[in-house]
């Protein structure tokens, strides 16, 4: 057994373990982190939380707490960290890193371990760490056990870098880092002095000979450059060939940066429709750019439909199309990119190859941002006047038919909802939109008029697209900045994480302001417009109805509660829930039979 | 593109598949399903509800839905079926997962997925689910593409005796299926006629050639039958150096059949102390056994601290300690054998070597019954009358205090609570305890005499120890037996799992009645214990107050519901709560610094 002396070295080592790391992070560029609590993870606990540059946030479910970093880590394209103790707590981390990993989110997991005397042999919470989130992070770390000589060495310094830039560089995504403890956790007594007297000189030791490294290692950017000189000449050929077509679907915020300056001037230069998803970010700008199309979810439902009866379809045919980021949400759009044989060219940030119908010719591993430098200064060919005139009536078309029709439905549904939305929400609102039908709601029903030239920041879990950790999410998203924030979900959506509800009472004290919309159609919508729908077995296995009041998880976790049944209710309800200060919750009633309906008369 | 038939051909392939597969695994003796709702995984969650064979539950959590199904696996040691669709959902099976694998409880995990074609290209809702969950289950199968000749051949039947054998035999745990779909999922018409038609096929098919083989795969048991002659003769060597003691943690339902009859015997013929651990279900039995101590954990604490001023030792020295099962909650039992130099036989049904003290100096990879068998059949030394009489006094001192403690304390605190439940608890009743305190108050205040030689069956998840999922599984136990059940666990546990709350109206619907017992100590009082409560940024990091009213929650999910405050309103609404149909909550709410207290006292 140790020695009182030991023991406390072992603790005080612990702890200047983990706050050295901590601090390589700051250092890097980390300001923010979110802890459940546990007893292994302590020193990294309290590591982050006595950090003067790190801001922690408290989170009790690993789930919704992954989720919350997600969202931080997405609003400014920023490494966060997530501390958990050992066993099961980080398995639950799982949800929010297979998001993360496949919406490019620099997370850093710092899951806490019980030391290699206590692996494999029953001993409490402990479980094998290893490579627990597999081929989903950028990096698996397995710390050492804290020791002396690694603590004077450079090495934390090292696994830091090397944890920061993976998380950050090449393609975004969490990496794992598993740190191993040996107890006692932390030394028996440790003032305020020594805290800051340690703080001073591990700060002078890194100021010495770090600094310049950690801003190299800061600066983050997507890694190639330039278009190779070959490519470029065989992609000036093919804009030759005839009309084409830009395509925008999600981006990171990263990649967003620069890039939404740059596209107005890329469709100007080639005078091309440019179909706009919602999740690219472009739809809520200031201004309104008349190549841009919102609508083809609609127009190209009918568009297809024609084809089937053989009307011109070389008004539609492009020749090649141009995609930036992921595969757009439109069914529509898909079906129709699969009845083409237009060139393609992917410009993928990441090198990731998002072409889920194989119909790609060109992937170029570029950021948008260059892609447009480059062809803006190159000499191209601009498409024909009467192939971009052609679009932009579609797009009137289906503006002017979509607006009608939402009114003729005398019975509130998703149509208003959006539209009553967009028309109140602040701006610079965040906005964030849930998966299922949420998303495919705001990709139908925004048109560049209800739109209202309003500028947003556009936010969906659209990496695996799951109905987890959306509240939690969103929180991230809106704790990570000033403005006001609006959360649009279904009742599923809500209902799988109320627990991410808890962090509302933290954000409230901090000032933070934000309606959660759910639109409560008492189970799985969506489902409706699958062939399921006929079974027998529907309502049990699909539709699911979970009869919750959620009034009640209002109550549970104090926030304001509304309730709207009609158009008028929510006219008159939606505006007040975005005047009233703290986190509100608004629950729209929706029958998802008259709901049904009105979908499919538009 | 695919005609209208080949379409209708590909969605009757995808069910037959899935029917083909559950069947299967119905016919080995899976009884249970727990789906969650999705697309892709439609013809799995429709083949198993028509299945007449399986009871299917529906949780829209899946990781709620992981721990239902962990609790109905646990109950019968049966392996239970999980269906989810694909992408996060999968993901958030991952904590009961490693509770499984941790708890030797058997499951299929039958995820769906996308088809090939799908993968690694941005498609929605797709991404890498091999080997997703690493080390964690004891088998990963891809199945491959539905295709008409493996339909014909027998390659769904070995995967399913593949699955299920390595489920249930050598070591039980999870076992991962992944499996993919093509659309369209189902063919457009399938009638009742055909559906009936089919399993008559397969019925007929599957009892013509596979009968045998199946009931075979379905007796599953430990799979070592003896000791060597040689081990045996040293085991009795060993026996004969002196007194001895056994100590009996966490069994399995497997392990604990027929071990449970054969333990007093060997304790009789040995003549030495059992300690029993709660989770070792011998603690609850109608006959209470003279040689069974509950209350170690109580008097070593004392001795331990006698040992430092050197009484005498010897009177607590063992020369052996045969140990069953996982290691002991205890801490005081844990520090206890850390200071001995016994000779110490695992008995170890699975062949892990469950032995975080690294004392063990043989381990036998036999079930208990087995060695208790053999043990019984040979000839072995009795420990000294007065070894046994010493531990016995003990425990009676020990009894003896911890009852006078629990009654002088005036506000109510935790020792009431075990109290009144053991006395009020309907015999053959389920009882599963929360981590954190409540499996150590468990362990503290259940006394031969507050047992009051009551049957019951005990559970925790005391695989990984997580404060996760306990709900859930509780949810699970109750609705694979007939009885009543009751559950005690504290605040954030009950927190952590709210979600699990769904599935009360299914189970109150189907008559099953029960009462979940929150201590509401307003956040981790757990860690009152620890070293951390000194410090200034406790109350952030780990006491994490969450000020919630359960209130809400019972009337979000329409459970009955209690509050208490005092020692008399417990006396009087535990036994109302019991008498209740359905499923009751009932909070207690204790106050922190008088529960510390109390302990201490004690």
């Amino acid at each position: 057994m140790n020695s009182g002396q030991t023991q406390n070295s072992i603790g005080s080592m612990n702890y200047q373990w983990a706050f050295s790391l901590i601090h390589y992070f700051a250092l890097q560029g980390v300001t923010q982190a979110v802890i459940s609590p546990g007893s292994c993870s302590t020193p990294l606990a309290l590591a982050c939380e006595q950090h003067p540059d790190i801001h922690t946030w408290v989170q009790i479910d690993e789930r919704s707490a992954g989720f919350f970093a997600l969202g931080l880590a997405q609003q400014k394209h920023q490494p966060t960290i997530l501390i958990c103790t050992s066993g099961s707590a980080v398995a639950n981390w799982f949800p929010s890193v297979v998001e993360a990993s496949h919406s490019y989110t620099p997370l850093l997991l710092l899951s806490a371990d019980r030391p290699a005397e206590l692996q494999d042999c029953g001993a409490n919470q402990t479980m094998d760490q290893s490579f627990l989130f597999g081929s989903h992070v950028r990096d698996f770390i397995a710390l050492e056990h804290v020791d002396e000589t690694l603590l004077k060495s450079n090495y934390l310094k090292r696994i830091s870098i090397q944890a920061y830039s993976k998380s950050l560089n090449q393609k975004p995504g969490p990496v794992h880092l598993n740190i191993p403890f040996r107890e006692p956790l932390l030394p028996r007594r440790f003032t305020a002095n020594d805290l800051n007297h340690f703080i001073q000189r591990l700060s002078q030791q890194t100021m010495d000979n770090a600094t310049s490294l950690f801003k190299l290692s800061a600066q983050s950017s997507i890694l190639t450059t330039s278009i190779s000189k070959k490519s470029l000449e065989l992609l000036k050929k093919t804009l030759k060939t005839g009309s084409g077509l830009i395509i925008c679907g999600r981006l990171t915020r990263q990649e967003q940066s620069d890039f939404t300056a740059l596209l107005p001037l890329l469709a100007d230069k080639l005078n091309c429709p440019v179909l706009v998803d919602p999740l690219s970010n472009q739809r809520f700008t200031t201004s309104c750019h008349s190549r841009f199309l919102y609508n083809y979810d609609h127009f190209l439902k009918q568009e297809l439909k024609q084809v089937q009866v053989h009307t011109d379809k070389n008004k539609m045919t492009p020749k090649w199309i141009i995609r930036f980021g992921q595969f757009p949400v439109s069914k529509a759009l898909l079906q129709y990119l699969q009845s083409l044989e237009s060139h393609i060219i992917l410009v993928s940030s990441y090198g990731d190859c998002l072409d889920p119908i194989h119909k790609a010719n060109t992937i170029l591993h570029i950021s948008p941002e260059k892609f447009c430098t480059q062809l803006l200064n190159s000499s191209i060919k601009t498409c024909a006047t009467d192939w971009l005139d052609h679009w932009q009536q579609l797009e009137r078309h289906s503006e002017n038919s979509i607006e009608q029709s939402v009114k003729h439905c005398s019975d509130l549904f998703e149509g208003h909802v959006i539209n009553c939305l967009l028309r109140h929400i602040p701006d610079h609102s965040i906005l964030f939109s849930g998966n299922s039908m949420a998303i495919r709601d705001f990709d139908t029903f925004t048109t560049q008029s209800s739109a209202h030239g309003k500028q947003l920041n556009f936010f969906a879990n659209r990496g695996t697209s799951g109905i987890d950790g959306n509240l939690s999410t969103f929180f991230g998203l809106l704790a990570n900045q000033d403005g006001y924030g609006v959360a649009l979900l279904g009742d599923l959506s809500f209902y799988h994480d109320m627990n991410g509800l808890l962090i509302c009472k933290q954000l409230t004290e901090l000032g933070y302001n934000a309606t959660i919309i759910v639109v409560n159609n008492n189970g799985g919508g969506i489902f409706n417009y699958l062939p399921q729908q006929q079974l027998d077995d529907f309502d049990k296995l699909w539709k699911t109805e979970i009869n919750l009041d959620f009034q009640h998880s209002a109550k549970l976790y104090g926030l304001n509660y509304y309730q709207v049944n009609t158009q008028q209710e929510l006219e008159a309800t939606l505006p007040e829930a975005f005047a009233q200060p703290g986190i509100q919750l608004l629950e729209i009633i929706i029958d998802q039979q008259t709901s049904v309906e009105c979908h499919k008369q538009i």
